[in-house]
């Protein structure tokens, strides 16, 4: 398959590495042209702009960071909506705003072409791995065609049906569910700390039961060593943005979301505290000295 | 070992057969004798009251259902404070709150007696299958010695530290941090659905990355499968007692608990709309009724 | 009128003077006798114990500290139900929670008295001045067979219908209403100091216009100063117990009430970090160091 | 003074006349022209444009309904950064977010002009009558140099400091502290009706004492008589539109705000059930809902 790719970021090359790999036709944009270097000196094209890219094939991907670089990659003179031929595909695998996928999902369709959402979960090793979950929301015909290329990047695409939207929120989900979680553990923590009872003899008792699951055992065990000063893998700031998107989505759609508005406090206090760099696993510091422990 | 059973409901019965099966030399108590009749056509001796409990052994298990019932069995006349020798230890395995617990130690302690506080994890057919999780907190050498009773019960023993109240806490965290996900949950399908994201979808997501943990498969198909209003596992009512334990702990050592606090108030919701006996992840359906989707 | 007055704290003898000094028959009781002194001294019985009080008169005003002692005089042996004639009346003054007043009331509709709960607004010297605001609820007859009563103590009677639990609510919900607003100014005062804005004129700019009352001058007032540290009127701990009683009426009733929830954390977070004797203005210390300004 | 208006809503129409009748020279600007006719009627010059309206006068005052038609007023081409000479001042009026404040702060001053924050308290009939509540925040001498427009515009000026956005937070905190009386007394009504306290009786109540307060009266009377539904002052989704502005402060800043998360999820439950025009008070509407008496 013929197709191109925005947004050269750590995940963007992963993935566009990957499609290379599988034997596709690969174009290549990055506003800094020189992280798609690599990809090029395996065989991809490199493309000179968005509209370049929206020329180079009927299927473009875009892997960009937030939604103003969405926006301004799809919208606008020499985006994606003004470029791609009628019929044509866009798939956005960022994670993007329910209130954003909407707005470019009715351009796309204005403009005749069609319009993915396929965020993925993973890091950038798991996307180098080609293991990454795909959660594909949009037209079904339009999935199937770009199924290959989620194929070639992904160890399972998930369906979430022909909203584009959907997906969205699935990825959305995910993530707040993720920060409830820690808070939750945050509170259980300080709780137990009180009560004199160790640590990690609690995360044993929780991860061999009920809780035997990837977001305990890594963020249990963070919270037990008070890791989180440590090299971040999320930072608050990064997380506050993830809550936010929950935030913004119950917003959009009139769902009230009362424990996405705890981990936004907890979020806020923490960088008010200081430790904006710091994981975002360090709401258990927050926590423990509202509980007087830290 | 010779043992006292006292409180032979339907988990109490299950762990004392365990003990019986296990070889040791059982003698049983419950309010209603009647309960005990099984155990004592198996070999168990049958006790007519708590004060004989306390005089047929040196070691004592309790089992009973509340804080109320542990007051009566433990403290006042005829109550294994006053019955029990010194030396001898009592082991209470029910769900106790932190400040039952911390006043039952320093009674036991007082009279010159151990006190174990050890929950624990499973409903009836585990405890039938002395599969049991076991919280044991207290003093080393009485955890050691009932040791072989709670290998009789039990799948695995996980050591909590010196003080009961340690273990208790293990119990009411764990419960309350499934409260906190049920409450998530609820929200996130809420959302999901919104979204135009079909339910399904969301819990293979879940439950395939991240949350790929019984708490998240169980209650998370029950509210995709919008199944609460089924034979309840664990009603709205009982959820509230659990969920108040955890907040009773956080005022008792001062730490808040601000996820235990929605929890709450939604279960409240739930039965001040007629839910009270529904199982408790009805909590997903008032979350959407606040969506406007129930 | 003939009267008996149990409960001879710093509140109980503002109010039974003021009986006195209106002309009643007044017999007092209180457990440490001494505090009662004064009263006798101006010509007021002095009562033995509790069922000296139920046989002194059919009128028995009791102003104790908390449900236990409520229960203490008013259940069991020698207490007011056990002793009072069938179509006496007890006025219960004190703070009491839903729970309490509902089991009191029970127990003496079941002897065929009367019960009134009669909570009061107003501190000491409010009550020495016989300015008290008194909520009465209970039976129309009984309210206005002890009218002169209420008129000898307070400015003004409130009625609050025939349930006695309805007074009990308006004290409760009174005292919440102040908490909440004290959280959410600790909250406004915060935002408005990271923003520059000197606290004494958002402080102006608030009780010159909607909030002209006297909950959010003297509150605000105090938190502008930041002179919770100093004499305190109200401590965290008694504050805390009053956000309890509402929450624990929420609980009776099944109404779920957030804003007392958060009110909740925000005491145990101030006395978790040592504030259990400062004013429980000191919520606002605990909300600025959670916005890193403290 | 020589001053011109833009933004000719009904606030706008008020407060333009109030200047024109104090003897001011004016100018008046509006999108929809035909706004101004009667303020052109008594002696005011017509502006055609933003730009227009820069350079007829070195004083500008704006109050145009949000964040995005301030930005398309001062930023870009045409607006009043580009406009304005160096030295003059622009008095922005309307309420506005603190991002945006501080943004237009920014550009006014790395232009050399003077920016003032002005939000008002009052609505159109107070407006009209002169009798507004001024909040000012900017450097001291242009607020000087404006204050005769306060003076023909209002009853009183609060100073709130050199900078801009204090006198925007004074304005997001004033409205944030009502929506959080209205939650607060919402969880209080509710209350009392479960206790079978009358509405009125507890009005009466807390109005007569610490409460004693407009905004209290106000709301409490709406909440009682549940006169929500109809025609509304303030509708829930302009409530919510405040209470956002009060989050997006405290995430600007760093404040968390767990009673405005809780103002919000109420006004979200609110809208999702159909009551996004109601008058903001139907918070009440959802809490009764979610206390089973509605």
């Amino acid at each position: 398959m013929k197709v191109a790719f925005v947004g050269l970021g750590k995940m963007g090359v992963a993935m566009a590495g990957q499609i290379l790999a599988a034997g596709h036709e690969l174009g290549v944009y990055n506003r800094t042209a020189a992280k798609g270097d690599d990809l090029v000196a395996r065989g991809a094209a490199r493309l000179a702009s968005v509209a370049d890219a929206a020329a180079f094939a009927d299927v473009v991907v875009s892997m960009v960071e937030n939604d103003k670089a969405l926006a301004a990659v799809t919208l606008g003179e020499g985006g994606l909506v003004a470029g791609l031929a009628r019929g044509a595909v866009h798939v956005a695998m960022g994670t993007h705003s329910i209130a954003q996928v909407k707005a470019i999902t009715e351009a796309h369709e204005a403009a005749g072409q069609q319009f993915i959402s396929a965020p993925v979960m993973g890091r950038p090793p798991v996307a180098e791995a080609g293991q990454l979950g795909i959660v594909a929301g949009g037209p079904a015909d339009a999935v199937a065609r770009v199924q290959p290329l989620f194929d070639a990047m992904g160890r399972r695409t998930y369906p979430a049906g022909p909203l584009p939207m959907s997906a969205a929120a699935a990825k959305i989900v995910n993530n707040f569910l993720l920060a409830a979680a820690i808070e939750a553990l945050a509170e259980g923590f300080a709780l137990g700390e009180k009560c004199g009872l160790p640590g990690d003899a609690l995360l044993e008792i929780l991860t061999d039961g009920l809780f035997a699951a990837p977001a305990y055992k890594i963020y249990g065990k963070m919270i037990v060593d008070k890791s989180y000063f440590d090299a971040p893998g999320f930072t608050a700031t990064t997380g506050l943005k993830d809550v936010n998107l929950a935030l913004g989505a119950g917003e959009a759609l009139a769902v009230p979301l009362p424990t996405a508005g705890i981990c936004r406090d907890r979020l806020l206090s923490a960088i008010a505290n200081g430790h904006a760099g710091a994981d975002w696993s360090v709401m258990a510091h927050e926590q423990a000295r509202a509980s007087g422990i830290a």
